[in-house]
């Protein structure tokens, strides 16, 4: 019997909405935006640096994110992503204990890896079905929705990698993986909630 | 709208099992061993030869498993796995083209790359899971399980590659990745057959 559900997903693919869809019909919560505000509370950083640290490898920009995002941090400080992350940790770790929940991204399937109770879900997509998502939603050409698709992901993936050491994306990882591009969201839906029933 | 639904699958993982309660399920055909003996019967080879050189790389027993696999045969045919595997590229799309079925392996989600009514699915499971169906099915030892579950996922994952070009078991290869220890074999034949429909 499941009572968790992470979603992994590529940066385009529609996992967001299929998880607040997935939380809806099961009627429990969705952390996604949720843990980055708690995250950001507990580390005092600004909710901007608490969402990239959480789940891109921060390079140069510990300064010009650290706080509220204004500040000028004056060295850098290459244990802020780690405090970040050892946080991020902590949090989904809370969530997983307290209630059934839907968690998106951050690692969650990894972090929650030695309990028995967590069905971890992947959604991918074409990149033409991503860029065509993409565009519609935040009025870019399909040039401009291809590049931050792809650097998202290339981000998301190095973050993954370095604090998992898996392969982010890599079936092995989940116990389903979706082509929402091909299925549908909704389909994508009834699938997660059927398979959280029955495992 | 799906016509075809091919489905790879992990030795050991029960996507045999689970192709057929498919096919049973959609009152269609499913193809897996059938091609063997199309393939054997066209290419004058024996059933044990087609089915190893349809799936896995053939090395050093071209002459041991040729003809009735008693014939010696006198030579080393580089070309004869080839043969097989493009006689074998045309019974799967023959196949596709006559009438909705399921495919079993052999690579076909790449042979019908270019159909739009496909939907490409992917079995696979922990090795606890896949030693303890394979040693229950097969009498056994652990050690002897594993072993035979590793050589010959090792054997197809080669032959894939090496006629596709491409990484077998990766998730951007499928539409639906299934881990059928944690789903279980009835849940994947419910969650295919609910995808076929709705995709």
């Amino acid at each position: 019997m499941k009572k968790i559900i992470t979603i992994g997903r590529e940066c385009g693919s529609g996992g967001h909405t299929i998880a607040l869809k997935v939380a809806e019909k099961l009627g429990i919560p969705c952390y996604d935006k949720e843990i980055i505000s708690i995250v950001a509370d507990k580390c005092m950083v600004s909710k901007e640096y608490a969402a990239k640290a959480g789940e891109l490898i921060c390079g140069g920009f510990y300064s010009s994110y650290y706080g509220s995002g204004e500040i000028t941090f004056p060295y850098s400080s290459p244990s802020l992503q780690d405090q970040i992350n050892a946080t991020q940790v902590d949090v989904i770790n809370s969530l997983a204990e307290n209630s059934a929940c839907v968690i998106v991204g951050r690692g969650a399937d990894y972090i929650l890896r030695n309990r028995t109770d967590v069905l971890n879900v992947f959604i991918q997509a074409s990149m033409e079905y991503k860029i065509m998502l993409s565009k519609e939603k935040h009025d870019l050409t399909n040039k401009e929705a291809k590049t931050i698709l792809q650097k998202r992901d290339k981000e998301r993936s190095k973050h993954y990698y370095f604090y998992t050491g898996q392969t982010w994306g890599d079936a092995k990882n989940y116990h389903l993986v979706l082509d929402s591009g091909v299925l549908g969201e909704d389909t994508c839906v009834d699938i997660i909630v059927d398979a959280f029933h029955k495992s």
